[in-house]
């Protein structure tokens, strides 16, 4: 029988089942590990990869077809030579991440806005201190960088919650769904190099894939055209932004704040500045982990509408084009 | 010249002018005070009141025919024994909070779907640890005791975020804005009874104004037919809930969790076991605070509504049953 090797440690029982019962439809034998170190040696044959773990395994599996990755970003899978080619497909799980990753957006938001990173410290100490000036998801003019599922289940909420404006930033200023406007990343200097503009963005949302193109997009001379009124949110990759410059920002109260949901290194050295700087909430890259469960079931079933495809023959979904990387 | 005296530390100039610019057309001369230290024996004349501090200051207001609070609670006004007749006329500020508090409402749910009481220990102990179970507002189904401004208002914003349901109770069952079904709070007991409807509710939220009708109405009994599922948050008034009813049932992990912005007594006391319950966030009642510009806009938009009203002797807009105390 085909093989079919799965190295997760975050699927339930029915997740499992699932896949069993569609690999069996479809003729693969499924092997199960909890990570890495489990399937070492044990995978040869593999002609298709559900992945969870790190892209290592790849080098035991000469056979391989397909690999679909449970998450959005690819980085390491790219990098490990064996999609280049182009004879082996890979695909992600992006999809899957709108839903988790746009109600951590929404919640780091108002944390933001409603002061949390005072308050949490006042509610450390068991102080009483109230009446902090807040500012309101109502009404606020908001800018997201990356129009894809994430960004767009993102400004879809922030307008459900009253935003009087969601703009978006992309490669092409192709429309996107919640968004009012959408401007080509290129116009990013034009757009914030008015400070009529600048000064009216609320909130600057970062969530782009990490490639090539995205390093340091955020750089500290973007970072000074921003307005002392602009909380800046990172759920995309660290290194989108000189966080050095971002650090500066922070402590110059040339922002109002951020939330940093990724950063770099990772995880963050326990002595590292970012942690207590100031009006910053720093997350353990969690926006978009595993930790819930509808994640976790769209990722699988996109592995099995693509095993599917793939058994047949037909068009996969979610494919990613080595050279764009996304 | 007619005599209105203001006493609030939250009115920023623009909301003076305002407040100055309505009684000079409506015949009135107004006083500024930022407390009532502040105001002490300089306001006998006193006949209209916009009070942003504590009702003791009436005592010394003889004359006066109508008090506005700045707030929606007016559990010390109607104590203050000036009402009871039902010459003087007292008017709230609802209808301004609810903004402000369905934010904050949205806000803690986020933060006890998402873990923040437990990411927030690893943050302050700067680790990286991830994956926690999480839940989502998305799909969710949610309660709210209270059907008026703010309950309404958080209804409207659990929809907007994929709520599958929300119910209302409120004292006649009647329907309400952003509620799928209202029922009575005497069917409390049947519903919550029920363990399929207890286990599916998400989130109980308590809206409800402190009256006399209202204290312990989440007694311990109700609190033990809720389920493990279930988080708490309350934003109205403390003793709504039994306190130490609530304590118990959140360290022995027979709900959820709780976000409890108000609480008894306040300001709670340093060494209080509420401040560190386990998954409970403890807020110094600032949800409904005056941090926010709207929400002081609006209890001067009301105020000054009500004195063109008071003017002409046409009716008052938010006026106080002060029997029923709403």
């Amino acid at each position: 029988m085909r093989k079919c090797t799965v190295i997760a440690d975050f699927l339930s029982a029915d997740n499992k089942k699932q896949i069993t019962e569609c690999a069996s439809e479809t003729g693969f034998e499924v092997a199960f590990f909890e990570d890495t170190e489990a399937a070492d040696g044990k995978v040869s044959g593999t002609e298709v990869f559900y992945s969870g773990g790190d892209a290592s395994i790849l080098e035991q599996m000469p056979a391989i077809k397909w690999c679909h990755t449970a998450f959005a970003g690819v980085g390491a899978y790219a990098a490990s030579g064996v999609f280049d080619s182009g004879e082996v497909i890979l695909t992600n799980s992006s999809g899957a991440y709108g839903r988790t990753i746009a109600e951590h957006i929404i919640m780091v938001t108002l944390m933001l806005m409603r002061r949390m990173p005072d308050y949490n410290g006042i509610i450390y100490r068991h102080e009483w201190t109230r009446d902090l000036p807040l500012r309101s998801v109502a009404g606020s003019n908001i800018v997201i960088i990356g129009t894809g599922d994430i960004g767009s289940n993102a400004a879809v909420r922030y307008h459900a919650l009253g935003a009087k404006k969601v703009t978006g930033f992309n490669r092409s200023g192709r429309p996107a769904e919640g968004f009012d406007e959408v401007y080509r990343l290129a116009d990013f200097d034009r757009l914030f190099g008015n400070s009529d503009f600048s000064e009216s963005v609320d909130v600057l949302v970062l969530c782009i894939p990490g490639t090539a193109e995205s390093q340091g997009i955020i750089n500290a001379e973007r970072i000074s055209m921003l307005s002392r009124n602009t909380y800046v949110i990172n759920v995309g990759r660290g290194w989108v932004i000189d966080q050095d410059a971002l650090l500066d920002a922070l402590n110059e109260g040339r922002i109002a704040g951020a939330a940093l949901d990724v950063m770099y290194p990772e995880p963050l050295p326990e002595d590292h500045p970012l942690w207590t700087a100031p009006n910053c909430i720093v997350t353990p890259h969690m926006s978009g982990d595993m930790g819930l469960p509808y994640t976790v079931e769209k990722t699988v079933e996109f592995f099995c509408e693509n095993l599917r495809h793939y058994a047949e023959g037909s068009k996969m979904i979610k494919q990613i084009d080595i050279k764009k990387g996304y």
